[in-house]
């Protein structure tokens, strides 16, 4: 048992001891190669993981777990609008947690090097079959095959990576074992001290619609590796990328020698929603959720006596003030506001215009014009298929089309509609569920509009009184709404400083002057704190070592030394 | 300001890196000489610190902190049973929260070091005045001189700056600044990033009436430390020992060149108490609270969005099952119980026994018998007030005499009582507030005797079934009553192993076999993790990682490297 994880530590310390220098460094790194082309499965193992995900459809998925009381499953591909016609086992609750308490022991026990590795082991095997989770991250969230792999994959596993690198700096800082000698009056006392960590108990984890894989992998792998049991509740729109995970994570637990039910699945339907069912449950130790504000604010108010590691939202905010070359910074913005239709936590939604315009090398641009230069590098992105549509994928919810429209009313008659939204022809799903970016532009003070996260290809150009209340104002709705990141564009030092300070403030981690081909939002594993828990956008942040240093707890015994 | 604070870390790099050395050894380690005589400032420190206190008796406390609405005091020495006659500044709750927040930025922007530099130069400043809080909290707490030296004195400053060394570690595990580079197609994107530690907000640190000083130096360094400004509330019976902290600190950090304001006192008296105001203050970010089960299990349940960190009671427990010798088990047992009265958190209560008895290297002594033998020692302690004294002090609050009594009269009806509490003479003070320890025997499952705390001089000896009864009634009653610490005699070595086990599951720290002049309980700063987590005797570890990684936050900045 024991000695299987103990050759999987050996397998894989180099790189979790590589990664663990990354985190302290916040330096570049991966354990993976960035492209499809260069895994090392070769062209069978995208072939292979393809194959797999379409023999998957119209079945049952096969996942041997305990407390199965019926099968439900209701997916439907964003691409295709077909059902996947998959279903999963739904599971008694109580089953599911009594499971996961009678495998803990067995887990406790084993040390924090076993644990260690069959986790590294776990990301391993998930990278072996990225592709087939490619495909379904791709036809429940809706995201482009390059993101589908890279976002929701490679990157998503690298962010479990650092958990774990992050889980192994906060066991390993508590020693096994001491030696303590003292003398009191005359005599020397020593004692044998031996310490012990206990893991918390069961861990709820809850995976969003729109990027399962990216918070769930570190959540579930920091649970894991200090020594809890994980119950996964997948979004019931996106469950096949966790039910993917959990098999993995089961497959991979059992063949090192522990009990399979560490890790188990549990769904449910929109109709029918469990989340506060697992939340209040009495066995509930750890909860991490990444969702909607509305619930999510609902689950950090409410998960006590559970600790609660939350990711909710996303009003990200963009101030231009001054520019060298205005082009670059346009495009950059133009291609980030429309990846992955915005349904992204880190897509930038608000644009601050100071009213007087921006400066650039050439002049000073107006905040009408800068809007319309904006808007219309949009909608060359969205004119062409071809071009938007690994960049712009497809729409995850069925119900973000009536948002896009309903702010595109409120836009009109409450300011301009810059860019209007329609669907767009996908080159290669006829039937997605398309929507090309809508732009909005309008005053600052429209906050019941823009002041919190309109999920989808929804962007505001707010006009404010000038440079300084733009930034006020931007850092005011990140601090209020929940920034997660922010972007600015100056080339006065003394206001970025300004702005830095500001961003650091309303707890929202900033992007100065990017342009290029990095999408803007871009957040690298190992070196980008994601979510700071200075705002609402959540508590919990990727990855720190608050992140898992409460996720287990330390016991002592002591004895005379003889 | 800052190079004055540099300057203080300079000072006290090296104390600050050996603490953290230990604490990751967990080997002994002090700051400080272990007796009032070898104080560095010799016994003119001492005779100044009776001196100053003696002075201060009678007066109105000088602190010259905001918000002062009028002045209020009520505290009564144990010993003498004569008001201190002190009164304090009664503070709007509302000033001192914006006075705290006005206080944060310059704070917050310090460095590490600086804040470091000024926490230690605080610690030492405290030592300095040791001899002064002794006796505050001798006459407030009731404890003896010797305790209130040692384990108020020095103990909890050691306590202090362990804290301080962890949070020096988990700051420290963030970088400044990064270089992050990486290839973006055939465009390298070459990122400078910075990362700044930002503090939760306002903390509110709740002292207890009986050990203030322990707690409370580590809760409020690791705060400070971290960025936060403090807010202390004393127990309305304990203020002194506080108000000397609470102005020591400002001083230290006044003449740092920070703004005092960073730590104030809140007053409040036992008729109209003001902790739940403070807990659901808007401005409360981080709630550190020590005092009774009651209020503390409230506190923990409505801190949110507050982070809580809290120790709330001990119902400690004793497992006899082997020895060799019985009389220095015997000798051991009776003398921690009768320390300070029993009124630790870490004071064993409950003492399971087997009712076939106990074997020792002379044969087996039956339950009774043992009950008997314990009851003798801990009656010949109470019967020699010189020897008493020092050991049992006095007792703080005015309500425990009748606890006592309803505990002997319950004891009397449903067991029997083994040995009778009274008052006894206290050789210095005639008129202390005293009481001899009442033990009860009593047959196992009387649970709502002994299941609790009853705080004071009140021992339990439970008769159970057999040895395996005996350690799963205690590991049971300390899992559901909150044991802190737990204590095993045992020469069976997979019996203790098991109970190793048993009390890991349960949260207490287990001593085994301990016996000689170290009391039972003694908990070793930067050695003993005190308080697990697991069980309700509070949710807060002194220390480790999880106590101080949550105070700060991370924000971040990133910009193309130029």
């Amino acid at each position: 048992m024991t000695s299987a994880a103990l050759e999987l530590f050996d397998k894989h310390a180099a790189s979790l001891r590589a990664a663990g220098l990354a985190c302290r460094e916040r330096s570049y790194f991966t354990l993976f190669p960035e492209t499809p082309d260069r895994h090392r499965g070769g062209a069978a193992a995208s072939a292979a993981g393809i194959a797999a995900f379409h023999a998957q459809l119209g079945r049952a998925f096969e996942l041997d777990q305990p407390g199965a009381l019926d099968r439900i499953g209701g997916e439907i591909s964003p691409y295709t609008l077909e059902p996947l016609g998959i279903d999963y086992p739904r599971a008694d609750i109580d089953d599911l947690f009594a499971a996961a308490r009678s495998a803990m022991p067995a887990w406790a026990a084993a040390t924090q090097q076993a644990r260690l590795g069959v986790c590294m082991e776990i990301v391993d095997r998930l990278y072996e079959n990225v592709f087939e989770t490619a495909q379904a991250v791709m036809h429940t969230a809706g995201q482009s095959g390059p993101m589908s792999y890279a976002g929701s994959g490679t990157n998503a596993l690298d962010r479990g990576v650092e958990a774990l690198a992050y889980a192994q700096a906060a066991m390993s800082d508590v020693p096994a074992a001491a030696l303590w000698e003292r003398r009191f009056g005359s005599t020397t006392i020593r004692l044998r001290k031996r310490y012990q960590l206990v893991p918390r108990g069961v861990a709820v984890c809850f995976a969003c619609a729109t990027f399962p894989t990216w918070n769930a992998y570190p959540a579930m792998l920091a649970s894991l590796a200090t020594g809890n049991p994980v119950i996964v509740k997948p979004h019931p729109t996106a469950v096949l990328p966790m039910a993917l995970a959990v098999r993995t994570f089961r497959e991979v637990i059992a063949g090192a020698g522990f009990p399979p039910n560490l890790v188990t699945l549990c769904v449910d339907t929109v109709e029918a929603p469990i989340g506060k069912l697992l939340v209040k449950h009495p066995q509930t130790a750890i909860v991490d959720f990444t969702g909607s504000a509305r619930f999510g604010s609902w689950v950090e108010a409410n998960a006590y006596p559970a600790l609660c590691y939350s990711e909710t939202s996303g009003v990200n905010t963009v101030v231009v003030e001054s520019v060298d070359q205005l082009e670059p910074v346009i495009r950059s913005l133009a291609t980030t506001m429309s990846l992955f239709s915005a349904q992204m936590c880190t897509s930038p939604q608000n644009i601050y215009v100071p009213r007087d315009g921006i400066r650039h090398a050439g002049g000073r641009i107006g905040a009408d014009e800068f809007g319309a230069q904006l808007a219309q590098a949009m909608g060359s992105i969205a004119a062409d298929p071809q071009r938007a549509a690994p960049i712009m994928a497809a729409i995850q919810a069925a119900s973000t089309p009536a948002l896009i429209d309903q702010m595109a009313d409120a836009g009109s008659r409450r300011g301009r509609v810059l860019l209007a939204s329609s669907p767009y022809a996908h080159p290669e799903f006829a039937h997605a569920r398309t929507r090309t970016p809508l732009l909005v532009g309008i005053e600052a003070g429209a906050r019941d509009l823009y002041g919190e996260e309109r999920f989808g290809p929804i962007g505001f150009v707010i006009t404010t009184d000038d440079r300084n209340a733009a930034l006020a104002e931007a850092a005011a709705d990140a601090r209020a709404g929940g920034g997660i990141t922010a972007f600015l564009y100056s080339t006065d030092e003394p206001y970025t400083e300004r702005a830095i300070a500001a961003y650091s403030a309303a707890g929202a981690q900033l992007t100065c002057n990017l342009t290029g081909p990095m999408p803007l939002n871009f957040a690298a594993a190992y070196s980008d704190y994601h979510v700071t828990g200075l705002n609402p956008a959540g508590n919990a942040t990727l990855t720190d070592l608050a992140f898992v240093a409460s996720r287990f707890r330390i016991t002592q015994s002591r004895a005379p030394a003889t």
